[in-house]
């Protein structure tokens, strides 16, 4: 039992935030570029990181901290990814730990540091340090929008959302903002999401809720194929509402609603796909099992064949099946139907492994929704999955053919 | 020691060919739509076929003929791929091999039939016979233009070439043709090539030196990620010529000759990938496993943000190591050093794991040209390959945003 409520990040009992223009980004467009959400209590922390090898300075030092499961602030910046920096951005990325722990009057090891924006170059320390000093100055739990829209990148909105759950000890309420837009993919999206949450957890518990939840959520998302090198999901548990987990109830409720935040985020950042101009949901069923299913839903909605016959409204459901022929699930594709479907309508498409007769007028009308249904299904099993993606327009070329300048 | 020669596929001795405008197409846009290719005398074939497991009827066909070894003729269609179209599209692929076999007085285990073009369609049958009765009347080593023409889909340009080969008992000669444009990935790119040769050579010794080429060549091809369901690669040896490979060095300079071939299509392929205005070519060097080399370089060639960088001559060389690090290969970044190279230059933007301060008006001036060379070197092994892509641009998404239409 949970309700949608206000305030984001800050919703939570104890948190605060702020944020600044330090000129990190290299035109001023209305948009800060610096951010630190605080707890003003211990907290409890569990994170989730890239898989890129290369990845960025910031998650090497994060895993670090994350290992000790009591982190209390983040400071995260945008414009610059800090990734591909060597020596020089790791300790650069110590650095805003550091000055974010004194400022703060925590220790070293309480701070987290996030970064996303352009790959190899080194960060402006000198605006970064600025930022951190007039942040610290003044944070208040009333700055989630601004803190929202200081980690954005190609993003055109802010994504955030919080929630209040009942559990048998009292209420508890968690509260999540996020940004991501291109080098999106599983595993994990590209993306840094932060979730803050009030009720008392151990970092153990709170890990592997948050792995669960990304599995079936971020890690099914795709905007354009490319994984990028900052991946990162931070989640804080302060217990500022004093309610603790007691039963296996309350484990399961705080389990689903972590959930059902990730997968929010997850169509936010689909819905905000560089260029994007639909929202694709891939629901594969009748598998036979659990990753067969999601190797044919994930390939289907990172088709780029198919984003583009979306772009143009166009049914053309050989390429739904193509992706999900090459996507090395076993799958037998004579048994395989296929839906497409919107608020306008749903219409089936192929049947038994080859394709119907349809209304291609009611076809054009279904795909020019904002949000699309894809629905194959294989008769073969009783899993399914679910993945999340976008189509690929003539703005995702153009914004990604000169994103440096 | 081979030396290029005119006339294609047409160019082995006892090879002939034909083509038409059966009407498949929509439009008439004086490209024929279908095609035969004849050898005058019994032939043994080798062909390699799409991994797709929605793969298309003339596939299941092919792949039953293919296993006899002895194919003489090919009638091929394109604007219509026939591919999930379920028992009808297998007995429509079937009346073609027949309807062929018929008018050259074959048996029907001596012709392969292709398709390529929109899926999910019924061919329409009534065309394609009368197409078929024009083409085998009037049939000539002097129709490989028109033959190379009418396989194109959504392709700019012919894509031809032939050689003459010394072999220890004399002059051999090898032609081929091939189609392909979009729904290009490994494996096998998405595409169809065919290959003559009036050589003596056994079924099972082409099959192998097949394999091997195209190993190197259109499985290291990407243009969208999107495995074709239509992905044919076949090769008929007539031994028109009378020459049998009789040594060892035989063998490998002919060997060497198809992998030769199978690469310059492959170099066509990619340069006229669907909307491309850039050929790419990635060389990854330094690894510790040719799998690892394979991995890295069709990861960085398959980048939707790379190749979108690309198209904007942006040096964005952040999204090349971002490509290496997901690509599942074991490989140290720290290690890493990276190239841009064209006819206009050659300059190192990466050492040793990150970036180095470099020219940016150079590195324009190099990523404007026609075809661009990125190399990464891992400096951890011995093993390279080469993968071959393009650019990603607003005319990719054009072309593919209303492609049935």
């Amino acid at each position: 039992m949970y309700k949608e409520i206000e305030k984001g990040i800050c919703a939570p009992e104890g948190f605060v935030c702020g944020s600044t223009y330090a000129g990190i980004k290299s035109k001023k467009n209305e948009k800060p570029d610096m951010a630190i959400v605080y707890s003003l209590r211990p907290s409890s922390c569990a994170s989730l990181f890239t898989t890129n090898k290369f990845c960025a300075a910031p998650v090497l030092l994060d895993r670090e901290i994350n290992a000790k499961g009591k982190a209390r602030a983040l400071v995260i910046n945008s414009g610059n990814a800090n990734a591909a920096t060597g020596q020089q951005g790791l300790s650069d990325a110590r650095e805003m730990v550091s000055l974010t722990a004194k400022s703060l009057k925590l220790e070293e090891d309480e701070v987290m540091v996030c970064s996303t924006g352009v790959i190899g170059q080194y960060l402006p320390m000198e605006k970064i340090r600025n930022g951190i000093e007039t942040i610290s100055k003044d944070l208040s739990a009333d700055y989630y929008d601004d803190a929202a829209w200081a980690i954005m990148t190609t993003d055109t909105v802010r994504k955030q959302c919080a929630y209040e759950l009942q559990l048998s000890g009292g209420k508890v309420k968690i509260g999540a903002m996020g940004k991501g837009s291109g080098m999106i993919h599983p595993n994990m999206a590209t993306m840094l999401v932060f979730i803050t949450c009030d009720a008392k957890v151990e970092a153990s518990l709170l890990q592997g809720m948050l792995k669960e939840a990304v599995d079936e959520t971020f890690n099914m998302l795709t905007v354009d194929g490319d994984t990028s090198t900052n991946d990162s999901l931070i989640m804080l548990a302060n217990g500022a509402s004093n309610v603790e987990i007691s039963s296996k109830e309350d484990l399961e409720a705080l389990s689903s609603l972590i959930k059902h935040i990730c997968l929010e985020m997850t169509k936010k950042i689909a819905r905000d796909g560089e260029g994007a101009s639909h929202s694709l949901i891939v629901k594969a069923q009748g598998l036979a099992s659990l990753n067969d299913a999601r190797l044919v839903a994930r390939s289907i909605a990172g088709s780029t064949l198919f984003k583009c016959a979306l772009f143009g409204k166009d049914a053309n459901w050989g390429r739904i099946m193509a992706a999900a022929g090459y996507s090395g699930a076993d799958i037998d594709p004579s048994r395989a139907d296929c839906f497409l479907e919107s608020e306008a309508g749903k219409i089936q498409v192929m049947k038994e492994g080859f394709g119907l007769a349809f209304d291609e007028e009611k076809a054009k009308e279904i795909l020019s929704q904002e949000e699309i249904i894809v629905t194959v299904d294989f008769h073969s099993g009783e899993y399914k999955a679910n993945a999340y993606g976008c189509d690929m327009t003539y703005d995702y070329v153009k914004i990604n053919g000169d994103y440096r300048s």
